[in-house]
């Protein structure tokens, strides 16, 4: 067993295990999929057959410390969360089911104003909460709460393999609905870990209405992911690694937030692998580019979306950034986290 | 804001809302099946339509402490817990999602025999795990492993209203499959609360194979439930509750093993309200009574199945026992938790 990085304990969970980036891949890899039979890609659905008619199943786990930030709350974020993992993979989201795991001791005016936060977001979603579960641990055996959530959505069937990558072709063009970081940089000032107030709010939101949008318009979506754990960074490394392509992307198109860039110089921080809760790349066929784009800017959860780049025959399995400075640089898969516990 | 009991703090969760109880069940109506507009009264699975086929649709934390106990681990428990949940719901269970919130630090060899036990009861039970989240939280953040397992079944027409209780009538027949209480005293066992060994062993179990020999034969099922936190009594609590009839049971038709009951006397624990992993309560039309009897009886994990007693029109919504020693003994609806984190 070696689920290890250098300087990494080889037997023992680590933080970076679950930082969505290298060593996350790996351990899912090696303790998980290969056991229940899963095939590779992972995708952020599984797609089941049900009647002769496709359904997309997903699930994530909430653990976001602390659970209010500006712009929501763990039961939003849970939410949209599942929400958008059923979007990306090309489903109409349906139904979410919701587990809680409290810690002894929680204010329940605190519970109270989370199922509000879930109820109201699903009713904005257009999702049903149908089923549920409640655990109650002692104090200190959990961090106040933790929410998982799994959804059903119906796939539409044009779309059923965008989220696994094989429909990706060269010369597709990267695109994302707005500045990346800000749940991140969000979550922690909520932490009071930056000494600053930033003013930045986490972009939390549902996208299946923005992705049902462009679903209904354009053909030529090939891939579709949220660009959550780890980050845009993350998942392009991801879809050069599933496609053996290259993608190339642009510094300059990519919007970060001032704000948030500024937060990102002073902490060291790279706002290409911050976790984000309300963006997500399409792979778009090249002639489809300027309807989607159009689209997406004509609603505000796409207002400030950006071509970023495209995918490209060279430097295949890499991600190539040309900098604002005008040099290469190569965006690698990180192995560790640089924010634990931001989703 | 009153989620209370005499005593209970009001404004703050306690374990009580956590014991599957009278607690569990206000918390969970006054914070959250109003606000996500389910519907009363609240089944193991959610019974949603697809494509005119329907599904069902349940999920459930594990939490257990500790990990590893006589007869299984959490894994295995997730997995067993999640199938029949939808097995007792009418449906054939056939998807399974797997979330995993770990304790940094855990072991990784625990993580891959709990991956390995999952693997083998999915196997077993014949559905398969297709999705799954893994997260990592800082030591004290958690205790050790909590597992939230979703799952999928498509719903067997006939028994659509299986969890619901509406087909419960006046002379059916309250079957259980074996003996009560062994999972919660293999998990105390495990935490060396008792100060000895029992020797008991958790009934741990999927239960849809049996649960499906008995629907193909069998239409006169009425209600089915299983019997996990707060036990027989509370499943009995539950069903008086929302059909307004009695349930009646005698004493000495429950089968508790030996050892389970020396442990209880000694502690003070009532097996009738200790939570089982294993055992399935049948509400059963009285002329098919002697066939359920005949099918458990030839199933390994019915060998010790049991008629404990009948639906009356007397003593409407509660539950009455006639004792060994001749008395009758209502059955109250616990407030609290005999034991915290048992699943």
């Amino acid at each position: 067993m070696h689920i290890t990085d250098t300087g990494e304990m080889d037997n023992k969970i680590t933080l970076n295990h679950g930082s969505g980036g290298k060593l996350t891949g790996e351990l899912v890899r090696e303790v998980f999929t290969s056991r229940f039979g899963m095939t590779e890609p992972l995708t952020d659905s599984a797609v089941i057959e049900h009647s002769g008619s496709d359904i997309a199943f997903t699930v994530d786990s909430y653990v976001i410390n602390p659970i209010f930030f500006p712009g929501g709350n763990i039961g939003k974020l849970a939410v949209c969360g599942t929400v958008n993992d059923l979007a990306v993979s090309g489903a109409i989201p349906l139904y979410i089911s919701a587990s809680f795991i409290i810690e002894e001791g929680l204010p329940l005016d605190d519970l109270v104003e989370i199922a509000l936060s879930m109820a109201e977001e699903a009713r904005k979603a257009e999702v049903r909460v149908v089923t549920g579960d409640t655990k109650v641990v002692e104090k200190g055996k959990c961090d106040k709460l933790f929410i998982t959530t799994a959804g059903v959505g119906k796939v539409r069937e044009m779309f059923r393999e965008t989220g696994t990558g094989v429909r990706v072709q060269a010369d597709d063009r990267l695109i994302i609905n707005g500045p990346v970081g800000n749940h991140s940089i969000a979550v922690m000032s909520a932490r009071k870990q930056l000494g600053f107030a930033t003013g930045v709010i986490s972009d939390c939101a549902s996208l299946n209405h923005l992705i049902g949008k462009v679903l209904d318009k354009v053909q030529g979506i090939h891939f579709m992911r949220d660009l959550t754990r780890g980050g845009l960074a993350t998942v392009l490394n991801e879809l050069a690694s599933i496609t053996g392509m290259g993608m190339e992307v642009n510094e300059k198109e990519i919007p970060v937030e001032e704000p948030v860039k500024g937060a990102c110089e002073m902490l060291g921080f790279d706002p290409l692998y911050l976790a984000n809760e309300g963006k997500v790349l399409f792979v778009v066929a090249e002639e489809d580019t300027e309807k989607v784009i159009e689209i997406l800017r004509n609603d505000p959860l796409g207002k400030d979306a950006s071509v970023i780049g495209r995918v490209t025959t060279e430097r295949q399995g890499l991600v190539a950034m040309k900098t604002i400075s005008g040099g290469t640089r190569i965006l690698d898969m990180h192995s560790g986290s640089q924010l634990p516990r931001i989703c």
